[in-house]
């Protein structure tokens, strides 16, 4: 899932260089390293992205040896479960059998090496019971923006050490109030819009529960020529699409959703203070990848692609150059960057979108 | 009097690009701002700068026309005493009977025709009672960084309308509270740091008040060869030289000063925050002459060479980006620069000063 508009990364995220093609965590692009992750699981040539229509180079530039037409570009965002039944389509299309495993292309996870693990513990349950599979993340903060999951019962019959289990319920994004009291509670984890299921028990939940979703793209998809979907077909298509979350559109209704403990540490990196985590910090708290003086100032954030700063006497700041143009906001309103680019446009700096 | 380091304004200022090099106030640099200002008075050619051996051809190129003999380069700053009179050894060598107007080159004044018309009752008050004339600035804030001026009684004889009176005293900068005291007093002004003098008056005064410095640079003087002091004659004796102010050096010491009231409003412009004053501000007094998004934040003083800027939640801060590095620091913290000034060479970007 390579979609997405990236606005609370600007300056440095635009339009046409949405967050999954920053290189926020290294030297790759975010989808990049998404790909990478997977690599010894996934042969290249299986992994599919499905992304915006202004952005099939640059998705293609960043994830060299993934074949064309296994880049799928949506003309407008109509959320995740449009995004997922194109793919499940496509994959089953292609292999009846298949098993998938469904990752945002701008998550950050770690270690490797147990993630891979439980992505395989996930494609192996999701073959084995026919169930959709979600990963579970320990909460280590009473996070308001994200999901929570309510743990069940283990399932008796699924991998030793995998810890899988049912899931009770899907949680809403809580107030503080109510994800203090979550995170305290047993069982209780964040759901990661990290997923694995057989390609054929998500489209029959998709049939169960947006019938008409699955249908306008299983109509989409009928119309190919010479083996592909014309382009004015899909842009045809898809404005009509439902929006929902697959979470909200088949998870949460469907009766056949297990969950796999994360053995990984995550983040969705939703702005600059959960980039700043992933970054050296000086001993009053400063974060910079990039050369900086900082006197009589402590808790702020600073990405400017290698200029040097001089900080002095401020305080938990978020400070980003992009070389056209520069933000200073503070650290607590770093999640609603999304408002001074509201006003970009209209004071005619349109052209920085 | 051009020299000067201005780390004030770094980053926009440099070692090779200090303030009186910057177009703080427009589009011209403030060295040429202030020969224009008296280009009505004093002929092009007779314009003299004393500047540092590093900016001899920055100076040269901001002054077209000024003769590059006019241009006196000191190897070391050593106080305005001696750049006065140098100055003044340079000129009264010219012309015996000259009258000298002295302006740092990094002052603002407004409005210019009150300021000429000022200039004109000085150079004619110097030279008729052969007397010592200083600007005194009438206060509009109790400031820390100036020195005050406290008038004496009216010189019977002088220009009418000229306000010319004697000078009982020279204040140093107080502290807050004392300068408070100042402002509410009668006849107390801010020290301009501007004056004019028979250039024979002053030498005579330096005779009397500074003989070693004098002495120093009429010898300095004696080494011409074909006309000019050899560079090397310069850098020998320079480095001799006291360091003194010509307030403290001469003027406190001196029984032959005289004030005129200035008429024009005046700045010498130490720090950002008076910069910002020449600028235009928003309704929430964000000041920028760079392109500007502010969402709940005001009082901030922007300078980025054209970059569009935007503001979230931050207030009373200073944002300065010289291209090749970045400020960002409290407004009352702006005359404190040279804090992160100093912490550059030790954290290995001293190619920025």
């Amino acid at each position: 899932m390579a979609g997405g508009a990236g606005t609370r990364f600007w300056p440095l995220s635009r339009r046409r260089l949405p967050k999954q093609l920053l290189p926020l965590n290294g030297t790759r692009t975010m989808v990049a390293e998404t790909a990478a992750r997977v690599s010894g699981i996934v042969p290249t040539e299986n992994v599919m992205a499905v992304t915006g229509s202004l952005l099939r180079k640059p998705i293609a530039a960043a994830l060299p040896g993934v074949p064309a037409r296994n880049i799928l570009c949506e003309p407008v965002g109509r959320n995740t479960a449009a995004c997922v039944a194109w793919a499940a389509i496509e994959i089953h299309r292609r292999e009846p059998d298949a098993v998938m495993v469904v990752l945002p292309a701008d998550h950050i996870v770690d270690p490797i090496d147990r993630f891979v693990t439980d992505v395989c513990h996930a494609l192996a349950l999701a073959d084995s019971r026919r169930c959709l599979v979600t990963f579970g993340i320990q909460p280590d903060a009473p996070a308001t923006g994200y999901g929570y999951l309510q743990a069940g019962p283990p399932l008796p019959d699924a991998l030793p050490g995998s810890g899988a289990c049912k899931v009770d319920a899907f949680l809403e994004k809580p107030d503080l109030a109510r994800a203090k009291e979550l995170i305290a509670a047993p069982g209780c984890y964040w759901n990661s819009g990290m997923f694995a299921w057989r390609a054929d028990v998500v489209l029959e939940e998709f049939a169960r529960h947006l019938p008409d979703l699955l249908a306008a793209l299983r109509e989409m998809d009928g119309r190919r020529k010479r083996g592909r979907i014309p382009q004015a077909t899909v842009d045809a298509a898809y404005p009509g699409l439902p929006s929902i979350s697959i979470d909200k559109g088949v998870l949460e209704r469907s009766d056949r959703v297990a969950m796999i403990p994360a053995g990984f540490r995550w983040s969705d990196i939703g702005g600059w203070n959960a980039v700043a985590e992933l970054w050296p910090a000086d001993a009053n708290g400063n974060r910079s990848r990039d050369p900086l003086v900082a006197v009589d100032a402590a808790g702020n954030v600073v990405a400017t692609r290698g200029k040097p700063v001089a900080l002095l006497g401020v305080q938990d700041l978020a400070i980003v150059d992009s070389g056209d143009a520069l933000l200073v906001c503070r650290r607590d309103l770093a999640e609603e960057v999304r408002r001074v680019v509201a006003e970009l446009e209209p004071a005619g700096l349109g052209r920085l979108l």
